[in-house]
């Protein structure tokens, strides 16, 4: 359970060809990478010992799976195991009618969110509650087809790898679950982190008869079609570091056509790869300044997504950038900034984001089949260059990648989205949208409360999913009030539940 | 648009002898036919003259559809010529708003609808709404691969064949026409009788961002898993004739005693096929007294399905039973109560039921798919002889005939149905279940309000899908009322929904 570094392996050499070729000759704006957990940003990891102190309540159980829900070819009916992880420490049992959490695999083994996921055990006692944890299919253990490679070798394996088919999924686990344990009158609440978030809130809406509710954090559920302005995941991450230092803000914003000018000098490469200490083994020198300039992209991206206390990334990085001597030109204060993220080493590898994990390659077909989120940069609105979102590249890459377009409209016909206060204030209940505005996949996120039972939980300085991390005694007082209110809203869920049952078990 | 009787045509001789040899060896209660319409009783059929009146406001379009939505496999993204139908006469127009009437089609051809539901173009004026029938996949002129006889092959090309596909081409073909007619603030309110009914329904809850309300007409969604009596069809088909006629309920409960005894004599089927006039150039005599037996169940279970005014099947059957010349034994007795229902004929045909339509042969694979109605009969539980619900036989006929088996539990996995009133009077919105009571498929629907805004509307003399067929000067008070009922709740619903879309408007 100890979370590694992302380590190179033989095995995935070929993606990682493709994943650098394509990159490079599509020039696109990579999105930004979601996720519940980042290594890179301070998290809380439990360490060896508090980990397997954690583990050993839980079990691990395999549901035989079904490939396809919708479809009914011979093929379809084919079965995977599929892994789901049990804690029945603080459950109140079969006859309490007692709640299930339910926490919702995002695009990760699920490994990382057994112990990673704070907000299950540390309030299952609250309500003598059943943790249940259900990986997301193609992620970890839960892989059709026999094995990974198999899995992943083209559009025709990978096909079975949507949205609707792993929420179909969690259907079958939970009440599978619940007929296994009689426990059919135990309400069950679904939670989900980034796109883990999206899930549980798509899957109360689709599945009510499953899910009495659902909190879901940091989903960007309106980074569709056009809900969202294209450039909203930029400019809160320029916003971010503008609110820390305006000097820090500026630095950066001009940091980009010095770092062109330097490289466009004979030598300028090798200028650029020794003052950002470019590790030798790798990229020495850089074989172009996008290289480095992505690099960049990727850490500012990364500190305001996860600017966390108690260190505050974006903090730090704005720390090293403005507190460089007196002096220092504007590559030497970028530098400071992100080496102050990443830490004194002796050399950087620009490439280190690229490297492909199983999130980065499952996600990387994801988003090319249905999670197209068109997020980009105008000219003059971040304090990033300019990168508009072009849906055709995107198409002919995704084309090029796995030979089957995007359906980029699927999931607002699927889910909807455009409207969203005007189409469920009426219709659904039950759904907690939870945000930190600091976090730039808020901009695509339910950030109004769209009826009293639909509402939306934000803090100001919050950032990605963090209600549902770990919680610490360090931890701000917005933060943990966040907390509160969300499990105050749930025992309302909960009392009216109870409520009904007792009244459709005496009619 | 004149619609015929069901013919036989050599392209269906193969299917023919398959339904024949799997119905006779398998000894399966074959559930009872739904359908919206049936031309065996005594249903309004537009004459040619007024029927082409009727279609000269319909045009007919064709959508690209994609052949499987929820999965990304190169084949998935195949498409076909998608077919609906739009009356464009009494719409306000794009800027009105005015509301959209959308009849989901079910296990039919178009045709069979467009004309023969009256509801949409009764009712249309005065909404001002825009009058849109579109066809269900795998019927009519929506046939995937090209043909009937490739897209009926075999699992692999029926496997696409499903509801949930079905839901997810009406929400592309409505998304994509309000978006050709710039009618993206027009409510859309979905309509639809028996399965097309349960898809209405189904389809407010899957896709509330795309339907404003629903009206699910006769539609048994709780005949499934062991939500509803297994007997519950028969147990209806039973009262419906008791209340009619006590002595013509027992005439029939001891007919099929009667029929048996005179089968186990010497030339026994002689004499039933001479009896009920069985016509000499297919089944004389007969092949077994079941034969007789089946055709008799249909035509009971058809009688009380459509026991609708002005003729009243059930009371015309029980007219010819119980007004048999005094003397007349049980035999005669009920050989009169069919040929009253069927008319004066110089011979019947005990198949004439089994004969594959369009419908039967699709309704074949769905309901060996995931459309698993367990109906049964005890042994003394209604007026018909024992045929308790058996899955695995059930099973084992469906894995005979198309290699396949069902999943017999996906629907509510899917769309719920336990507890339904638990689940939804605090979720969903907008959805009306119309019931006849002398319907049996009404054992399975809902008939109790689920909350202010899901609601049953029931009445205690109507059949099947009655209220959403045209109407007529001699419809009685009760379904002139019920139909009333309805457009006020739709106007309810509308005046809500045109309140919050003001106030998004002005936000």
């Amino acid at each position: 359970m100890a979370i590694t570094a992302p380590r190179f392996s033989l095995l995935w050499l070929p993606w990682l060809l493709l994943l650098l070729t394509t990159y490079v000759s599509a020039t696109l704006l990579k999105p930004p990478r979601l996720g519940v957990l980042r290594e890179t940003t301070g998290r809380r990891i439990p360490d060896g010992k508090s980990s397997s102190s954690i583990l050993k309540d839980y079990q691990t159980f395999f549901y035989n799976q079904t490939l396809d829900h919708f479809n009914y070819r011979p093929e379809s009916f084919t079965t995977f195991k599929h892994r789901y992880v049990v804690n029945f420490k603080y459950w109140g049992g079969a006859n309490s009618s007692a709640p299930i959490f339910v926490y919702l695999g995002e695009e990760a083994p699920l490994d990382y969110d057994v112990g990673g996921i704070g907000f299950l055990p540390e309030n299952a006692p609250r309500f003598n509650a059943l943790i249940v944890y259900i990986e997301h299919r193609y992620y970890g253990k839960s892989i059709p087809f026999g094995s990974r490679e198999e899995a992943l070798k083209n559009a025709s394996t990978l096909g079975y790898f949507s949205s609707a088919q792993a929420l179909a999924d969690y259907a079958e686990v939970i009440t599978n679950l619940k007929k296994n344990l009689s426990a059919e009158t135990s309400p069950v609440i679904v939670i989900g982190g980034s796109y883990g978030g999206m899930l549980a809130s798509w899957f109360r809406l689709k599945y009510p008869h499953i899910a009495l509710g659902a909190l879901a954090s940091s989903a960007p559920i309106l980074y569709f079609d056009d809900i969202t302005p294209q450039n909203g995941y930029y400019s809160i991450v320029t916003k971010d570091f503008r609110e820390v230092s305006e000097s820090c803000y500026n630095t950066i914003r001009n940091s980009w056509s010095e770092i062109d000018r330097i490289a466009s000098q004979p030598n300028g490469l090798s200028v650029l790869s020794k003052r950002f200490k470019t590790c030798l083994y790798l990229n020495y020198p850089l074989n172009t300044s996008s290289e480095l300039k992505d690099y960049l992209d990727t850490i500012y991206a990364e500190a305001a997504q996860y600017d966390r206390p108690p260190t505050y990334p974006v903090t730090v990085v704005c720390g090293g950038i403005d507190g460089a001597p007196k002096g220092t030109d504007i590559l030497g204060r970028v530098f400071a900034g992100f080496a102050a993220f990443r830490g004194n080493r002796s050399c950087y590898d620009p490439t280190e984001f690229n490297y492909p994990s199983e999130t980065s390659v499952g996600w990387g077909w994801q988003s090319c089949s249905e999670m197209v989120f068109p997020i980009g940069r105008g000219s003059n609105d971040t304090m990033f260059p300019a990168a508009p979102f072009d849906l055709n590249s995107y198409i002919e890459y995704c084309k090029k990648s796995y030979g089957v377009p995007p359906r980029p409209h699927w999931i607002t016909t699927n889910y909807g989205g455009h409207d969203i206060k005007l189409v469920l204030q009426r219709f659904a209940s039950n759904i907690i949208f939870s945000n930190g505005l600091r976090d730039p996949y808020s901009s695509g996120g339910v950030l109004e409360n769209i009826s009293d039972s639909v509402v939306a939980i934000h803090t100001v300085n919050g950032s990605h999913c963090l209600d549902i991390l770990p919680a610490s005694q360090h931890d701000p007082k917005w933060l943990v009030m966040q907390r509160n209110i969300e499990l105050e809203i749930m025992d309302g869920w909960l009392a009216k539940y109870y409520i009904d049952l007792l009244e459709s078990l005496q009619s």
